[in-house]
């Protein structure tokens, strides 16, 4: 079997998609082995066999799925004899929840913060796509609003509220073990950790201590792709 | 068994806690008699008897519990023989991160778009009280919050949009019947819907329907709770 993952990659190699990585964690969550396949955002030819043109793309010999959500309902389904993604009908709700706060409340957040660095890291095209995407969405400059985060640090800290809630009394969104729902958030932070030198954390969070653990998960799955090369040890 | 729920109560008898509506809701689910016990937010020395200041507080015969959440999981273990509030542990999970999320992140869009309403409604004594707590937090008058509500409402229907992706799927955040993350949510609008004309919800948002259907469960029992005097039929 050829299990083939295409998603955005950058200028120093980096995989930095917050939704290519909430597939990376559900295919090592699985045990399963992947080769990625690196796509620029200005090269749409490249992913044109898939009918449509966003990135995350899994291609599981002649089957092709995208949407990380789509996905990962595949790969549940493809290796449902491996640890779930989801862990059942309770599971599954409390994980479709996180990944729609996550995209519509969270990355909201994030991404004014951050998009400076991150198209300080991709190809020429890809950054300008990004920037002025990005620019016509929040009606800013990214300098403006990167001059502005530690300001929005704030409301980002306060809107994790939740998870941090969870946090304080297991070790993983989805229970004991990592799952689909620390994937979904686990993404995000993976996309800042590999982007930006700029930590969204504090030390004693027990967002940290969580974020620490995934780093860890899977024989250090996440902690072998390199971290933005200006980030502290 | 004697069980009784001390709750605030308001000038027209109405009962508008968003925390003793969802401990109203989770006896009701449980099929547990209680008798309402008013309390008004000035009057202390009712409640000394609990040895904390806060309502709603859950009196069992002699035992005594107070916090809708800690409340919630004392009715589970309880009447543990009832259908659960939490249905394991993933729904547990996700019953606490809903419970944070309304309390953290929904709560503040609403209260101040609501709050002059609520303060119509409730005796002089505690109006004050609320108003001063309410003003020192949001550094604006009541009158100034309900001025920018039609603006406050696109941001709390954004922030609604992780419970909307569930409900587009299923009929309960629980799942196909309501348990406590339903209860938790639906203690926000049994409270705005008592207090305020002011409709926070469009008529086709799948979570209108979602209301409704918890207003009609358990016999009615949220319905049977008179809605604002002035609320459109």
């Amino acid at each position: 079997m050829r299990v083939e993952l295409y998603e955005l990659i950058g200028a120093r190699s980096q995989r930095y998609s917050i939704y290519a990585w909430r597939t990376r964690m559900a295919l090592a969550q699985k045990g399963v082995a992947f080769q990625s396949v690196p796509v620029r955002i200005s090269d749409k030819a490249a992913i044109a066999f898939s009918g449509q043109d966003k990135v995350p793309i899994l291609r599981v010999d002649d089957a092709v799925v995208a949407d990380s959500w789509t996905i990962a309902g595949e790969i549940e389904a493809r290796w449902s004899a491996e640890p779930s993604l989801f862990g059942g009908p309770a599971g599954l709700t409390f994980a479709r929840f996180v990944n729609t706060w996550t995209d519509r409340t969270l990355i909201p957040h994030v991404a004014p913060m951050l998009m400076l660095d991150v198209v300080g890291g991709v190809d020429a095209g890809d950054a300008a796509h990004m920037r002025r995407q990005m620019e016509a969405s929040f009606r800013k400059s990214l300098e403006e609003m990167a001059a502005a985060r530690e300001q929005a640090l704030k409301g980002f800290r306060r809107a994790l509220e939740p998870a941090r809630a969870v946090l304080r009394t297991q070790d993983f969104l989805a229970g004991p073990a990592p799952a689909y729902a620390d994937h979904i958030l686990f993404g995000l932070f993976q996309w800042a950790r590999v982007s930006s030198p700029f930590d969204l954390l504090d030390r004693d969070d027990p967002i940290a201590g969580w974020r620490a653990r995934l780093l860890d998960a899977y024989g250090g799955f996440a902690r072998s792709e390199p971290a933005h090369p200006d980030a502290a040890a």
